[in-house]
C-alpha cells in the first residue's frame, strides 16, 4: 500500500491513455513531425497540431502558432526571461517564486536588468496595488507565480492583469501548479506569457511543457538549430513556433501530454478544482487539530490551489517525510522545494516544510491515511 | 507492407525493451529523481544514475559526473557553444554541419566570436591540417561533427584531436550520426565536449540526449532554475551534473535511452557496425547501376556512416522521395537535411538529396526493396 501525495513535483498516476498515447506514439508513429515528408511523419505532425490546439484551447490562446513546446516549464521560462529582458530594462517579481524562475531573473540581474523583488505577506499574498506602486517607466514586465509550489497561495492574476495592461508592460504567468486545475484565459486575465510543465496537473508525462508567447512579442530564441523546415540558411527562421522549437520535439511526451489534457477537458477543470479543494479542505481541518501544527498560506479556499504546507513544532520536517515514507509508504516533499526565498517570506528557511500536494487520483481515504500517520508520528 | 530508411532523423522501430523501460518508468516509478526523499524518488535517482553511468561507458568518459542529459542534441550543442564561447575567441568549424551546431556558432558569431569554417572537399572531408592551419592564438575550441547527416562522410577525430590537445584548444564533437554505431572515445580521441541525442544510433526515444564535458570545462549553463538538491540560494549550484541540469529531467525517456545502450551493448557496437556497413555496401553498389545516380561522399567503407545521399539526373529529389512514400511505401528524408552549407560543399544546394539511412533493425530486403522502387521511379 503506497500513498503519493507529491503532484506538485510530478502527477502520479496518470490516467491509463496518457500510458497508451506514449506507447502508440513509439510504437506505431515513431518518427517526428515536420523532418520527413513521408506518410509516418505526417501523421506526427498531426499529433503535435492537435496537441498545440489543445494546449491553446485549454488557455484560452486564439492561435496555437503561439504555442511553443518545450521540455519543462523551466525550458519555458528561461526562454521568456532570457528572450525578453535587456539590460536597463525592470522587472517585477515577487518572494513567491520557485527557482525555475527566480534563477533566470537573477541571472538577468546579474546582466544588467533590474529586478523588483515584491515581498509578499505571511500568507505568501501579493496585492495588485503592490505591483501598481512598483511599476517605473523602464518596467518592461511583471512576472510570478499563479500558484505557489509551496503555500499553495493563488495570485490575483486578472487585477494584476489588469495593472500590466494598463501600463503597456508584459505579463509573465509561470502556470507550474495551476495549469490543469485552476482556470486560465491568457484573454480575460491579459496574460502574455504562459509557461507551464505538462506532467504536473495537465496529467502529462516528464519531458513536456510549454510557452504561450502573445501575438507581436518576438522572443530571441534560447537554443538554435535545426527547425525541420525553413533550413536553407544559418538564421534561424522567424517563423512561429518554428523559431523557438529547435531540434527534435519529444514526440511521444507531446502524444502524452494531448491525452493528459483530453483527460482533464473530459472530467471538467471545475470537476478537478472542487475535488482538489475537497481534499485540500480535508487537510486543513485535519492538520488543524493536529498537536503543534502550523499551517501555511492562505485560510480562504478560493486562494488556495492544491497545495497544502505545515511544520509541526519540535519536529524537523525531514524526519516527519522519512516516518511518512519509511514506516507508513506515504510520499510527501520536504524541504525547501526550490522556492527558498518563499520560505524566508513565510518564515519557514532553512528547514522548510512539509509539503502535502493531492492530484485528481488522491482519495479522501490517503488524506485520511496521511493524516492518521501524522498524528502517530508527532505522538511519538 | 512499410519500409522505413531515415534512421539518420530518428532510428525506428526502437527494441521492444526501450518501450517497455519508457511504460514502466511511467506506469511504475512515476516521479523524478532528486524532488522526494521518498522511496519512489530514490527508485529514480537510481534509474538516472544507472543510465548515466551506461552512458559514460559507452563513450570512455571516466566520471558520469561530467555526462549532463538534456532533452536533444541540438540543446547539447547550445548548451556547449553559448557556454565556453565569449566574445573575442576564435573557434574553427567546418561547412559540413548540421544547423544545430551550425546556427549556435552563428549566434556566436554575431555576438563577437570568430568563426572560421573551414571548406570540406567535395566527398565532405576534413583534413586535420586544415584544423592545424587555422589555429590562431585566440582559437579557444574546434566544433565539428563525427559523421555528416548529408554525405555520411567521417571525420578523422583521433588526429583532429591530436592537433586540437597539442594547441591547447578544447575540442566539441557533434555525434548526432555517430554515438551507438561508430567507436567513440573521448580520451583516446581528445575530445573534450561531446553531444549526442538518445533518439537516433542510440535507439531511445525522443526527447533526451546529452552532453560530455570533460572535468576542468566549467559551462555558463543554457537553463537555470530548480535542481532538486542546492536549492537554497538563488546562484546556480556549481556541483555537476546538477550545475547544468535544471528542471524536470524527462526519467521515462532517459529509462529508455538506458534500455537503448543496453540493447547496443548486448548485440555489440562492432556487429552493429558491421551489419550497417554491409547495408550501405549493398546501397552503394545497388545505386552505382542505377542510371542518372550521382552518389556523394567518400567511396571508401571506413570513412562512410550509415547515410547515403545521392541524386538522380533529370528527378527531383522531392519527387522521389514522393513517390517512394506514395507507391511503395518507402521512407527516405529527401531536401537539405538542416545542413545547406553542406549541399553547398558537395554542389547540392538548393534542392539537396535523396538520403537513405538504415539503422540496426533494417534488412538486406529493405535495401532491395528501395533499389527496386527507385528503379522503376528512375526508368518511368
Amino acid at each position: 500500500m503506497s500513498v503519493y501525495l507529491d503532484n506538485a513535483a510530478t502527477s502520479f498516476p496518470k490516467p491509463d491513455t496518457v500510458y497508451q498515447a506514449v506507447d502508440h506514439a513509439l510504437r506505431e508513429i515513431g518518427v517526428g513531425p515536420g523532418r520527413g515528408g513521408y506518410r509516418r511523419g505526417l501523421e506526427a505532425g498531426r499529433l503535435i497540431f492537435r496537441a498545440r490546439e489543445a494546449v491553446a484551447a485549454l488557455i484560452g490562446a486564439g492561435d496555437s502558432e503561439r504555442i511553443v513546446f518545450t521540455h519543462s516549464a523551466t525550458e519555458s521560462l528561461n526562454l521568456a526571461v532570457s528572450g525578453l529582458l535587456r539590460p536597463g530594462e525592470h522587472v517585477i517579481t515577487t518572494t513567491m517564486e520557485h527557482n525555475s524562475l527566480a534563477r533566470p531573473l537573477h541571472v538577468a540581474e546579474q546582466r544588467g536588468v533590474d529586478v523588483t523583488w515584491l515581498e509578499a505577506d505571511g500568507r505568501g499574498c501579493i496585492d495588485s496595488r503592490q505591483v501598481a506602486d512598483a511599476l517605473r517607466p523602464a518596467t518592461r514586465l511583471v512576472a510570478l507565480s499563479h500558484c505557489s509550489n509551496v503555500t499553495g497561495t493563488i495570485q490575483p492574476l486578472a487585477e494584476i492583469g489588469a495593472v500590466t495592461r494598463g501600463a503597456g508592460v508584459f505579463l509573465l504567468v509561470d502556470a507550474a501548479q495551476s495549469a490543469g486545475s485552476l482556470p486560465i484565459d491568457v484573454g480575460e486575465m491579459s496574460v502574455d506569457l504562459l509557461a507551464a510543465p505538462g506532467h504536473k496537473g495537465l496529467l502529462g508525462p516528464q519531458g513536456t511543457g510549454f510557452l504561450y508567447v502573445a501575438a507581436g512579442i518576438e522572443l530571441t530564441p534560447l537554443m538554435v538549430g535545426g527547425t525541420g523546415g525553413h533550413s536553407s540558411g544559418l538564421d534561424q527562421p522567424t517563423v512561429m513556433p518554428e523559431r523557438l522549437e529547435s531540434g527534435t520535439l519529444n514526440t511521444p511526451g507531446i502524444a502524452g501530454l494531448l491525452a493528459g489534457i483530453e483527460f482533464i477537458e473530459s472530467i471538467g477543470r471545475a470537476t478537478i478544482r472542487s475535488a482538489e479543494t475537497a481534499l485540500v479542505d480535508q487537510l486543513v481541518t485535519g492538520l488543524g487539530t493536529t498537536p503543534g501544527v502550523t499551517l501555511y498560506g492562505p485560510a480562504e479556499p478560493e486562494r488556495r490551489g492544491s497545495v497544502v504546507s505545515f511544520t509541526v513544532a519540535g519536529h524537523d520536517p525531514s524526519q516527519i517525510g522519512f516516518h511518512l515514507d519509511r514506516d507508513f509508504g506515504i510520499s510527501v516533499r520536504v524541504g525547501l522545494h526550490c522556492a527558498p526565498l518563499a520560505h524566508q517570506t513565510i518564515g519557514t528557511y532553512p528547514a522548510g516544510t512539509v509539503r502535502v500536494s493531492p492530484g485528481w487520483f488522491t482519495t479522501a481515504r490517503d488524506i485520511d491515511l496521511f493524516l492518521q500517520a501524522l498524528h502517530t508520528i508527532v505522538k511519538r
